[in-house]
């Protein structure tokens, strides 16, 4: 079976109405709710007393409907009593602003007291609901760190030095790490270290991306306190944390080694025709983090979110396609954000599944069709898909490659789009791995700018393509160890030998933002060669020792120098090739791969296990081949 | 008699300037001076020492020279003692920052000190002038508001927490009208309460909304305080304080009616072809304040400002032209900012009467033949303007329309604008009313986006269609009530049945300014039908259950359904018809509510009293016909 | 001898690399190095302890290899122990914000704490190395105000207070200067006068040209008080601090005069075409400091920087042009940050002398022939270049005419440098100079918006044209005095004379980016007359009573009205004429001066001395003749 639901938050309505939303689920095949993700000022109004008595009277009625529960630990928003009685659980921003009550999840992540206060709520809800017949799921929190992943008080500040200290042992350490020979930066004793707070300057690269690892270390903590209750509660009762589709905060990768299953929250924008490629990539690497292991589509919107400066409805049907899209990309369920849309409160413009104007509406049909279609492909559940290709997708090359003071502005999530989206206009089904995984089960790995990288995970992509596998490198990879530190023996590491090339010198190339009006140097570099074309974002002086060289820059100071080579089975990508030119250097990689390629138009095709999936992202009526 | 003239600062001159002065004011004809607006720190240069001696004078001598006073209380901007002494009356931004002196106006509204403080000195420059010769009329401190409409410090909250209180009696009654079931909102206490500072995500809309209404209550207590002191020490003497036009920050129709006339600054930009309509709609806002009754036009530049980014002056004729409209639609007093040009401080290029190039000068040259102008315009005073067409524009609409975590970033006066210069260009004239009040003067009534309606309001234009009234509703009308909830019965409320249609659902068109170039959904959607074109900013799924449809969406995925419907004497429509369309919409209603049109070109008519006025804002001669 | 070398940290290295680094510095020609700039936290590793054992072994082995010493105080940057132990040094910024230690010069200029401990650390190294043979002149702290030119904490409030009192003795002369009579800012005592801080509305414009000042002053105060502890310890050692070119927070005229040698930081961005004009304009600058003395270019990148958004490199051959323009326009010493680029830390993508692809690169390459070709040079040491046209250049002017509160928004760098580069285009060797200074040796100076200007300097102007200097005066010259109050007599003030114009009224014309798409006035002007064209920033309504108009503006508002005057040997120009057209006035200027013109193509030409330099900033080859 398909989970199907969405977020139900009964405490909004009087309880009248409650009877009404049990019948309509049932109408529309809801079969799964998540219920009490911001209840905790209703369960808690006061702090140690508890009021259950409401929730149990909702769980009663979802049980007695045949909805099952994906019951939340309440902790994603403290109570506006909380932060009044302990106001040094407020976050404080990077310029010192402590922030207040009045929205949601203004807590730090490191704080004692939200952390004693929200362990002994979630063990209150688990003690009561264990044994309760509608719980069906743990939902821990919600959308951990979205507002705050990153907190500056003097409470992080400790948090953090222990953080080092366990990490470094010593500050002399640290400071090695950290290159804290130049700019006067060497530490005495680990009482010195702040977070990198504002500061007249560029902070300590390592010192950033310590503080990004620390942050997300500091929610995943959050989470496995509160996951451990409820397994202790209920050992066979799965848990999980809503993600965030590609969110810089937290490591997914580390995380979601920790969930039963992975859930996700999926967003794209309705106005953004690359949101069906953008939503792919995003289910893609839901299912990666698990290698494959069915995830749950947890929230998405019906139609409308209420967020952007423009919120745009979904078109008739694309709400469907989307779903299916996340079904046939690995999903074993498919909840919205939220059943009833609210007639109050911060999120009252956000569509609902039951919108303000009831069930005489598109949405309502839409979405009672999509209960049915879901029911009829119960047998999907469980199901894998197989995907021969492979892109590598790591959170300190994120975080490393978008600091200041490095070669150039570059979006890490554009670029790996850049490389997704040419593979999806083939219908060439995609996972992430991180670069030192076992990859002997994909035939291509995409690299791009895997800026930090170790030395391990350079030679595990090393051994890779020596071993036959067929790889592709782009600029900016292997720039700098886990320390921030140039990547000893030269850029790319020991990918220097596998490529054939060595890197002498950078040449960023402007993004059209960045150039200023009719002067300057243009923001792409002509291509020649066996990809003839223009390139973007980079350029640079590539020295090459023992690869074949298939394209050359054509114009400006590097003229004649390699742009694109190709040694055995491994490429080497010096630049972003614009346009179609992307695809056709992957067109001979997955060739030579033997990876087979269906070019999209506007159908996305996807095989999970015995179901083929054709979804048309197009406005255009097309024919599509049963297969 | 048109009173003329302008603020005088005489503290900044030496004191034998100021005969030449009162000369020159005679030369030109001043009629009226505006005094003491900046002198707190002249009048009691210590706390609690009093200097009236230099103002004496300064009073003895306009009045020797004819010319009257418009006093103020001195209290726009308190001296540098006064913030030493008492820190905490500085005001704190939403940020947490506390403002520092050095500028104006650097208070905290709900202060105690302040409040204190200025009281005194109102009472005594209220006591030592109230039988004097000159005194004309009291202005009490100076465009409150202007830069700090808004305190989040520590005074702000308690006075936010006693407002709240008097306004809803309970907490409970809070939660319920704020919504606070959601997000964990749910308060214990008023004390749990805070302004809407910097905080996680989007706040509670109900606790934004009050804090505007809070905030303009503040500056509207503080008025109201120093209004009583002058009312006490002279019954007779009109009492004033000057408005900022269309400003966001004080409610004017609940202030207006506390001020014996309605004055204004009015600073159009001279470099935007637009401003003679955008000043036109400003003077009938002021106009329609007390309704109808005639209003002062306190501040206007006599050419260049000094506080935009590029501060054009008035062409030649310009600023004649600007103030002849003014009296045409209302005005019985055009006064400047201000007499003579600084020679220091930080308005000294704000261009002044008596420009720094002194009298052989366009500049005075304009402003004697002015004076002379309006002195052979005497009679028109005290006679009114006749509007058969009013627009309703409300403070709560302003306010919620604008929050963030709506549909759409939309701006509620240029909407109304687009209305308003389609009436313009007809040469109609046009008042402002409030939504509940009596429509029974008027033959057509707008209704631009009135997001926030109480359903008393929407019955009362429901019942205004009914009674044969012709009514015109746009889009994001009757969304949310008073206490920002969705409008119980749906969207429009009882305006649903008025019109005949009710909305099932919102597409948002993107302002240029969201689009991402290149893709993306356009901007504008094309509209068939009766009035065929296209539209701008909205467009929405309107249901129709007994109106006629004159105009449909032409594209999108809308295509086909109603963008404009009609239903007896009530029209709907659901998009910005661009161009001439909002126009030719106008045309048919006021030809059916037998509304005379007189198209504009350059040239705007309007009738007071027996006198017509033509003004030609255009660049070019034109024949202009007497009638 | 021109000094060549860079900075050079050998402690971001193990201690066996030194020994490469000497042995490369010779290879490379490199006779200079600048020592220990962020060495703080190695010397003194706590308080009251230090370590010079390393300091001694580096300045030995670089005696021995021959290789002399710009020997740092180390003051640049406080080690995370000091702002530990005495946080109170850290800066505050305008908005309150406390900065944080983890970048570099995080210390308030004003901190008696900081001052205190920069003088011991700076006596104890100047006692070590005085009688050092490597030392070769001190480097006192690094490019001061840098990141922190300004501080709003408490002790920079105390400081700027007693600096007021003494520059103004009593606080009613204070107020006086200050036009404190507006906006009811008078002061009763000192103690009331803050920085100005985060306000409501505009500063008062004397204030913030006096903490612009102050400012100012307190970095060159501490520059003084190392200056004198290297003095006194080494007698007849040079004693200079790197500048940065058109830095705005420091009066470089005032700080140049305590200087044994100017020397400058100049990092242009290769990928702006208008860098070699820019940089030519710097050199000027800082040899016109010390009035021709030749100086020395302390840093320069060898190719790339790390702190724009996008780090374009060199192209061949940039480096050694944009060195040799140096050399050609005064300077004595060639010098680069950095020796050896980092593998760590916030600079290590800033290229290197040495960089990270090691020396068989492109990058060694040059910089080991640059090296041979500043030893053939030896001889252009000392040696004058001659200049007979200058342009006023004043800091004063540049803090207010780039206040807010003003006629319109301009950067007055960029309209100096649009004179600058006409005259560059010409190859007319230019100096810059102050309006109050002997203007005797010039045959022509041009005074481009000298917005702030007392009498004395006005009248300075005057004489220099009345004696048969040629002189050309822009718009927005002579407006206010050295208090910010506007010119007594007039704009202009005596220059009226001169120039035989007075300015009525400003038309300042909207800079592109502040136009409305598709609406508003036009950004330019049409000029009729003998110099025929547009105009752009600036129109005005200019009286001519006593000179001959060249130009008259063809349209808008001031259609007909001079443009561009010609009063025997002075001009006044009331626009910034567009494209080639400030050139042709020039050229008329330059003409009757009997200045030589040169047109320059790509090849910019400059005699120094005996020695011809042209220097192809083009990149097609050139045939250049030799002279």
């Amino acid at each position: 079976m398909i989970w199907y639901g969405g977020d139900y938050n009964p405490e909004q309505w009087p309880e009248e109405v409650w009877a009404e939303d049990t019948r309509l689920m049932q109408e529309a095949g809801v079969t799964m709710v998540s219920l009490g993700i911001f209840s905790w000022a209703m369960l808690e109004p006061r702090e140690g007393e508890f009021e259950f008595g409401w929730l149990d009277r909702v769980m009663d009625g979802l049980h007695a409907a045949g909805v099952r529960v994906d019951l939340a630990t309440a902790t994603a928003s403290p109570p506006p009593w909380l932060t009044h009685r302990y106001p040094e659980v407020l976050p404080v921003t990077k310029d010192g602003v402590r922030l207040s009550a009045g929205s949601r999840q203004q807590y730090c992540p490191s704080s004692p007291v939200y952390r004693r206060l929200a362990a002994r709520l979630a063990s209150r809800i688990a003690e009561r609901y264990a044994d309760h017949p509608a719980l069906a799921m743990w939902h821990i929190n919600n959308e951990y760190g979205c507002h705050v992943s990153h907190c500056y008080c003097e409470t992080s500040a400790d948090a953090f030095r222990a953080w080092l200290k366990a990490r470094y042992g010593t500050v002399d350490a640290l400071n090695t790490a950290w290159g804290t020979a130049f700019w006067s930066q060497r530490y005495s004793e680990f009482a010195e270290v702040q977070p990198p707070r504002a500061m007249p300057s560029f902070g300590n690269p390592g010192q950033l991306l310590d503080f990004d690892r620390f942050s997300s270390d500091q929610l995943i903590e959050l989470y496995r306190a509160e996951a451990a209750i409820a397994r202790a509660a209920t050992p066979s009762i799965p848990v999980t944390t809503n993600f965030m589709g590609f969110f810089k905060g937290a490591d997914y990768w580390a995380w979601a080694q920790e969930v039963d299953v992975v859930s996700d929250d999926s967003y794209p924008d309705p106005a953004d025709p690359l949101s069906p490629m953008y939503a792919a990539m995003t289910r893609d690497l839901m299912r990666s983090l698990r290698h494959g292991k069915p995830w749950i589509l947890m929230e998405q919107a019906p139609s409308a979110v209420n967020w952007r400066a423009r919120n745009a409805p979904k078109a008739p049907g694309e709400m469907a396609a989307w779903s299916k899209q996340a079904v046939a990309r690995g999903a074993d369920g498919i909840l919205f954000f939220q059943w009833r849309q609210s007639v109050a409160g911060a999120e009252k413009f956000h569509s609902g599944m039951l919108p303000h104007a009831g069930t005489d509406t598109r949405m309502w049909r839409e979405i009672t069709e999509l209960g049915a279609d879901l029911a009829d492909l119960a047998d999907v559940e469980g199901s894998r898909v197989d995907a021969r290709v492979a892109i590598v997708f790591e959170w300190d090359s994120w975080r490393s490659l978008e600091q200041q003071a490095v070669p150039t502005r570059l979006s890490y999530v554009d670029h790996v789009f850049a490389w997704y989206s040419a593979l999806f206009e083939r219908n060439v089904l995609t996972d992430f791995v991180k670069a030192d995984s076992d990859l002997s089960g994909y035939d291509t790995v995409i690299v791009p700018s895997l800026f930090c990288a170790t030395s391990a995970a350079l030679d595990n992509l090393s051994a890779y393509a020596d071993g036959g596998g067929h790889l592709v490198v782009t600029f900016q990879t292997g720039i700098v160890d886990e320390s921030m530190h140039i990547t000893s023996g030269g850029y790319l590491g020991s990918l220097q030998a596998a490529l054939g090339v060595r890197i002498e010198e950078f040449a960023p190339l402007a993004p059209p933002d960045l150039q200023k009006a009719g002067v300057g140097t243009p923001p792409t570099v002509a291509l020649a060669g066996e990809f003839a074309g223009t390139g973007a974002l980079w350029s640079e002086h590539v020295r090459v020792s023992d690869a074949a060289v298939l394209s050359v820059f054509a114009s400006g100071a590097l003229e004649g120098g390699a742009a694109i080579t190709r040694r055995a089975n491994a490429w080497y990508v010096a630049t972003l090739p614009e346009g179609t030119l992307t695809g056709e250097v992957l067109d001979v990689v997955l060739a030579s791969a033997g990876v087979a390629t269906d070019p999209a138009g506007t159908v996305e095709r996807v095989q999970r296990g015995r179901h083929h999936f054709s979804i048309d992202h197009g406005t255009q009526a097309v024919q599509v081949e049963v297969r």
